[in-house]
């Protein structure tokens, strides 16, 4: 974050300083315009290296913005082919409609894949989704002296009261946030306190951290009990975690549709029967003996190329990861199929949201910043990721029944 | 992937088409070069959602390569701010020298916090790094009539004779790919072959899969087993599992570093001690406690950064995230720091490495393509991200120690 | 359970007759008085297996009692030595003084080494124990339409009102167990409500499975969602599961104490900082590497010994070894130790604790049945278990820090 | 383990010294014989803790032999109720034939369910069990300098050298065990060498333990590198562990069986596609959604109901507990029932086996002591757990399918 307060100086200039060792990359920015900064970075990283960039220079995003919240020592941008999939019909509380997924992704194959699951389901009438939960969570922890401290210090949290002062100490520091819950967790002298927050439009890491750390000051001067870290790790963030699972952490969101026998047949060229058993022996017999907390094929995929075209935060793909996917035969020889995501993290302002290209596919979804109802429109991504998730399932399941089941009941006679 | 043996149609003339619903969107590419079809496609998607694009058209990446490999039904490209973090010094049997990181990201502060773990490590002598097992695998799941069958299929793969004969089957399918072992697992009536082969400079999910399938022909023609999927989840790919990070997928690597004490305390603003309890705390006890399959402060940032700027598989950030950080004061008082990362998936050929804005990065670190050795530059890749994982680290939980517990310990005046 | 309205046969009548297979195991207590009918099954036993029994009569036991509450088919006991250990002082809010450790085992040695902890936990001071929750869940499984009828039946049952018709429904089956609270977790179309109770002195899992029967019923009528199992796995009883380390069930307890530098010496033959590092290495970077959900030495040892001896449910020990053991020097150098069992389940009615030499042991820490104050007795059971606990991990570490850790230091000369 | 060396004191006497606190309980087996050390430490016991003992000192085990192998402080023993259960047909490698089930518990009713499943399926023609690995595990720990020695450590643990003077070091330590093979595993500066033997009729933790300890010392002296620990924690002993589950720990067995439809409706009273439908929403997805390592239903209870009787460490129920029972429709209608334990450790000589009553189960089942070939017998006991567990899993599916989902399916008329 660089303050121009300095004097400007020429580009040649400042590339030979720096070359020099005389001026560190990260000062650049403060004698000269951003874009010139990136120039001189790039040619000096180019020169101590010993090598030529042929395209990251080729950017034309807004470089000074990107500066200010999402990026630093900037020498370009990469660029990630963007594809669209669908349209997708989602019958949600907030997603109404027919979607175009736009999905960032290098895997060939998969836009593909994700489009033939979107025909599927939209010709099925549509992917019924809901969100059952909706909180971001911070954990800090504490050290207290022995357990009986600790449970002095865990009796105290529970108190009516103190939740009152603690939700007005968050308050005071967010305009939208709001304090919802805190749940404490025990290690014999050490104390996790998970505090969960509503946070609207945003995806609200920094929301809950700033709000946490308002409430821990409150803590030291109320209780003397001290922090040892804002994260105590039981938020959890971008760790594999089954606390993530059980309890949420941001949206937990589940998406279904039910596709007559027909259109499996013609559309995915297999049998509800045999997408149920890829399923069963896959997603739910291969993840339990592999010591698995997601059951799904590839929902991780849909995920992180959804989240990359859409400004998202690539790394919380890990709690993505984790959905559950079920097929059913049902009675009628139809099949059922569902995805439960239970910790998604996601917003529609703050972060890469605004960057020019990621806010072209916030368009498209008709959900770019803040709802005309506050959190509506990172509810209404959320669904739609949902059955994004749904159709790659879907499609995926699909093409392996398709695949070596069929040939296997092909040869046996079956 | 289009295959361009129809007459080439005019620009308008296909826009009307693909609104119309005459045409799909998949099929424009047939019908023109590939600058065209993008821009056909980005039109009719405003047209049909009633929006505007304002940048992802700003595309400079050679778009006929992308839509043969990496994405259909493009539009354009989003693009990430890239900045560098470094130059880290690290000390590894392929990685050895000063390494300047290319890192794609939106979250504002990231490089930097990256940079200052770099120049303490550099300071401090730079990371050790050693990669203890490389190796991508695949595992088929099948279904056999009861226990007694799949007991004899278990002991069929056991066979010497039959190992030698699958490694011949998948070594027809692949130059540089080989087959190093198969683990079988069970379930009651189903097994699941986990095949493990090495890759060399390749992330290797399609060499494996190619040369997997060749195998279940082999299998189901001698043993008469036949799979239900070529992947039965025991792999385990994109979901967190604990098979990855006990038996290893992808590279197998850890980093350390020993920390001068006055380093800890110049650079940091904080102590040796000070950061042990912070570790220990929260990512041994607060992991721990949240039934967590990663030990670490935030390695799936720094991960999925390096990944989107050297064009590997951001959903493998999955995987990633399950490293685990050590640091222990030693007996000189230092602080000694490592992160262990169990399964990490990366190539320097295929996929995203193709494309110029991620061939620059990979250039940048010296490994672009496959290395005159065959495996040498992805091994030089995943021990430049471990060293990388390792400055992420050591930055935050610095910065960790240096808030709320140099507060406590300030307060409480010890 | 067999109803004596029958003639009464004679014995060797009844042995010829369930030797021809006429008669079935299972209907002799209908024809005799119980001893008679134990007498015969064990005969006829032997003459059908060809074998003799040379011991499991021998017992001294109500049969007649045990028949009724604890055993079917009944022909013997089997005998389990008993040993004691301690005293150990405990400083809990239900238990305190010290207590005697009746411990029920095969394994030598056992007794002896948790002896040597509760030497050393008495010697400073005793154990500080505190008790953080206490309930007995039950999570039946509901199966519905599809995600939008789900989202409905989630919503309805967290309506206040229906939680008050809840809880009144549950209390009309029991005197003591009192609806506590309802979680709800989905997966698709399936719905898990997770009940939980409070169950005074009684394990509970019986009363907590009558309860939610009736709220099932209601549930039924009301809601019109019918239940596919009264136990649906979210409870969770004797599997290893997160959910049960994260959100408890049973009674989540830690203990802890301090022991002087020189107890250590003196008692355990080696020092604070070895022990940290034993448990350190062992405990928490081995279990991690493990994918374990337990972070201890062999509290299942001690746990199981002690349930046996106090007519506790033996399985119940899956969860009981959960527990988390944590060492660490303090600022004097005296060393803190402390285990946090999140999952323990125990009763002092009901179940195995009527048998006669089952109470003996009841008796002998003052909590056979049921408490003055309902809930006390368990409270204070829980309370001598956790310190127990706490015994045999510093017992078993201070060995194995004394063991090889301290060789190598002395080879090293450090 | 008391020496016999001291003079013989009078039984009154004794108590006196023991009361007055001038002898410790341990002492005084050396100054009297076996029962009367028992019966003066029990009146001891009684007199300190002003309680009576009323049926402790009931027992008819040889106490001498008692005190030498399996107890200290020895001052009586508990009686479990033993029930039978069966027989049950078994169609092992090892068990062939009908087996009459001895179960050690207090828990009512369980007897009797096992007993209904035992009958499900010797109807059925008995259950297939076959052994997929057979070997017990210690996983000692070693801290190193850093990294790069960490890898040669472990580089030359891989050697073949290596292994075969290990091999030869742990073989000189026992005459029947055998070293199969060592994993590494690391984590920063720590390894973890998980060693493998085949310990034939012994469970073998101690005979392990002894031979991982010789080599312990050939690495020391050979290597240089010091273990900080016997045991840490990747063995992984009665902790749940995925490690366990994925690699096995004593022997991984299944067994299935094929239960006609006919035998499912007339002897558990429902369907064999509502048992399947109760399998799969409980023991799958429901311990998926617990995070849990076991997928099964009561598991645990059938296990330790049969260690208690046998003989065996009832604390290894914990490993027991990570069964995954599967349940599914046949082509015919049929439901194949299947569990898999990946890891129960069972041995048919020392530790407990050798107690009277136990060895009487032992008897029961053909099992006790050595096997004519060394390790049959102790795999044959293996296999009839399967076979037991099984039943146990049958009879409760069928039970909650016949309960529940039967009433929901009625009043729905379906």
């Amino acid at each position: 974050m660089a303050s121009k307060t300095e004097t400007t100086m020429k580009e040649d200039e400042l590339l030979e300083k720096v070359v020099s060792g005389e001026m560190p990359l990260r000062k650049i920015d403060a004698y000269t315009d951003t874009d010139t900064a990136v120039r001189v970075r790039k040619c000096a990283i180019e020169k101590m290296n010993g090598i030529k960039f042929e395209h990251i220079q080729n950017y034309t995003i807004d470089a000074e913005a990107a500066t200010k919240r999402n990026i630093e020592n900037m020498i370009g941008t990469i660029q990630i082919p963007l594809g669209v999939a669908g349209a997708i019909k989602v019958n949600g509380e907030y997603a109404n409609g027919d979607f175009t997924l736009p999905l960032a992704t290098t895997e060939g194959a998969l836009v593909a894949s994700v489009n033939r699951g979107c025909t599927v389901i939209t010709a099925s009438g549509g992917s019924n989704v809901r969100i059952f939960q909706d909180l971001m969570t911070r954990a800090p922890v504490f050290k207290l002296e022995n357990v009986n401290k600790v449970k002095d210090f865990v009796d105290w949290v529970k108190e009516p009261e103190t939740f009152t002062n603690m939700k007005e100490k968050a308050g005071e520091t967010t305009r939208f946030g709001e304090l919802l819950s805190v749940d404490s967790f025990i290690t014999g002298n050490t104390v996790f306190l998970r505090f969960a927050y509503d946070t609207k439009d945003a995806m609200g890491m920094n929301m809950v951290t700033i709000a946490t750390d308002a409430v821990l000051n409150f803590i030291s001067e109320e209780f003397g009990a001290y922090p040892i870290s804002l994260s105590g790790n039981m938020c959890t963030d971008k760790k594999p975690a089954a606390i993530n699972n059980i309890l949420g952490r941001g949206k937990t969101v589940a998406a279904d549709v039910t596709i007559p026998k027909e259109i499996v047949e013609k559309k995915l060229k297999t049998t509800p029967k045999m997408m149920e058993e890829v399923n069963y022996r896959k997603n739910l017999l291969g993840s339990a003996r592999a010591g698995a907390l997601g059951f799904n094929a590839h929902a991780a995929n849909i995920i992180v190329a959804l989240y990359l075209a859409c400004g998202q935060d690539a790394a919380h793909v890990v709690e993505g990861s984790s959905a559950i996917t079920t097929m059913e035969v049902n009675e009628n020889g139809d099949l059922y199929c569902a995805v439960t995501l239970p910790s998604i993290q996601v917003g529609t302002v703050g972060g890469g949201t605004g960057i020019a290209t990621q806010r072209d596919c916030l368009n498209l979804l008709g959900v770019a910043g803040a709802g005309e109802v506050p959190g509506h429109n990172s509810k209404k991504l959320a669904e739609i990721i949902a059955a994004a998730v749904l159709a790659g399932e879907i499609s995926l399941i699909g093409a392996q029944a398709a695949g070596h089941l069929a040939k296997a009941h092909a040869e046996l006679g079956r």
